[in-house]
């Protein structure tokens, strides 16, 4: 377990004040997704972040990102606004950009989810998986990943390693597995934001060498227990190119707590 | 069937500019949902039109409105702006506006369809409905929806009155149903978008009032065929009063044409 200030997603992902409404943050190399750029995720987690000290509500809720331009390892700044902040629901805008050029734009509706006090009622439930114990580190065996390095900084355990990993896709774009970070940071709402962004696309297992995401809107439902994440992914309908992604994050207590669907385009 | 220019639709979600990126409309009450106000779908496709009239591309592929403030019928503006306009994506922003509050703010990304080249493969299949003709009209023999006249805008065909329409919600959160314009004018990407939103909420199903949409993100994945569109809804996770809602859009050829998902609260 480490604490806040040692975490690699910490560093990071950290901002800076620069004046009213504006922040500054260092893009790194360590969350490389395929191609070679910063991973949308991560990218998502630091306009979060620098939108997060200006909501008067703690947990992004609701979150939208159009993604304009990939990043790069380097400086950036982050422009926020907040559109209304309401007593139950507050609603921000999030520019990230490098240099003059605007990468992601994030809209995001923050609420306190310790208050969400109304009805419960679940039509599904966790993946079953095998304990984490019991199943394979996707990373040792798989099939070298060019230029990726954000599989440096999540584990993701399986129980047969998936068809992409050893270069036999199963022609079903859908996956399950258990995912946290590497160096034992447990996940809170910003880290969801940016897993349902950090494991192999589903459409790898119809033998696509990629997605690239357009929008990703990332529903957050509770705060996390700590421990590992139950995970399932699954694209129904590839288009002419373009596809959505679902993505699912159930928590150990067996809590659903970040669900995901993104529109993206094969490469 | 209608043209363009003779159905309730285009009519009252006409826009007129108003100088640089800047739009003028007239809400009316013809689209009034439950608790009375302008639906969440009506507001957007107002603001989707001053925004498509700025970017070079023509369908609104991935659309995401955060909702601020119901609106109310009457004068609204809309200040629109082009994020990023590529060769195969543009992505912009529009503000529908009242007096001096932002009612809906809009994350959109265009494309052409007709350009969609790329591979096809779907894992699932359009509802599985008897033909319109067999069907009843829900809104024929439905409780009484006081203040709800978007219910003559549009028409609603199930097999069976759905439980919620005879006073006996079900308990399953989920819905089937053919939906179309009353007025015979056929969907399109801007009108797809207003329907995602224009059916009773599932969560009805479940014996509850209503739903407060905070988000709504909608994925255009064709052009419609005209005539009748087939319809499928779920809430799958109601957690402390928050909810999705999936929606999906099947067009009379049996294609996949629209599919959203809405981040909601019980009222």
């Amino acid at each position: 377990m480490t604490t806040m200030t040692d975490s690699t997603f910490d560093t990071d992902t950290r901002v800076e004040p620069a004046g009213a409404h504006a922040y500054t943050a260092t893009l790194t190399d360590r969350w490389d997704a395929l191609g070679g750029v910063p991973n949308g995720g991560y990218l998502l987690a630091v306009a979060l972040r620098a939108l997060a000290r200006d909501m008067p509500l703690p947990d992004p809720v609701v979150v939208s990102a159009a993604y304009l331009r990939p990043g790069a390892p380097g400086p950036a700044e982050v422009a926020t606004e907040v559109a209304r902040a309401g007593r139950r629901v507050a609603t921000g805008e999030a520019q990230l950009r490098q240099g003059d050029k605007e990468i992601v734009r994030v809209l995001a509706t923050f609420a306190d989810l310790e208050q969400a006090n109304g009805r419960t009622h679940m039509r599904s439930t966790a993946p079953d998986l095998p304990a984490p114990e019991r199943c394979h580190d996707v990373m040792d065996g798989s099939v070298a990943l060019p230029g990726v390095s954000i599989t440096d900084r999540f584990e993701y355990r399986a129980p047969v390693l998936p068809g992409w990993a050893t270069g036999a896709p199963t022609g079903e774009s859908e996956l399950a597995f258990w995912l946290r970070f590497r160096d034992g940071r447990d996940a809170d709402p910003i880290a969801l934001a940016a897993m349902v962004d950090a494991a192999a696309p589903a459409v790898l297992e119809l033998g696509e060498p990629g997605s690239a995401t357009i929008e990703l809107t990332v529903h957050v439902r509770a705060r996390p227990a700590p421990g590992w994440l139950a995970c399932r992914t699954v694209t129904r309908h590839v288009i002419g190119g373009y596809h959505e992604e679902d993505f699912e994050i159930w928590d150990s207590a067996g809590a659903l707590v970040a669900q995901s669907r993104q529109f993206a385009l094969l490469p």
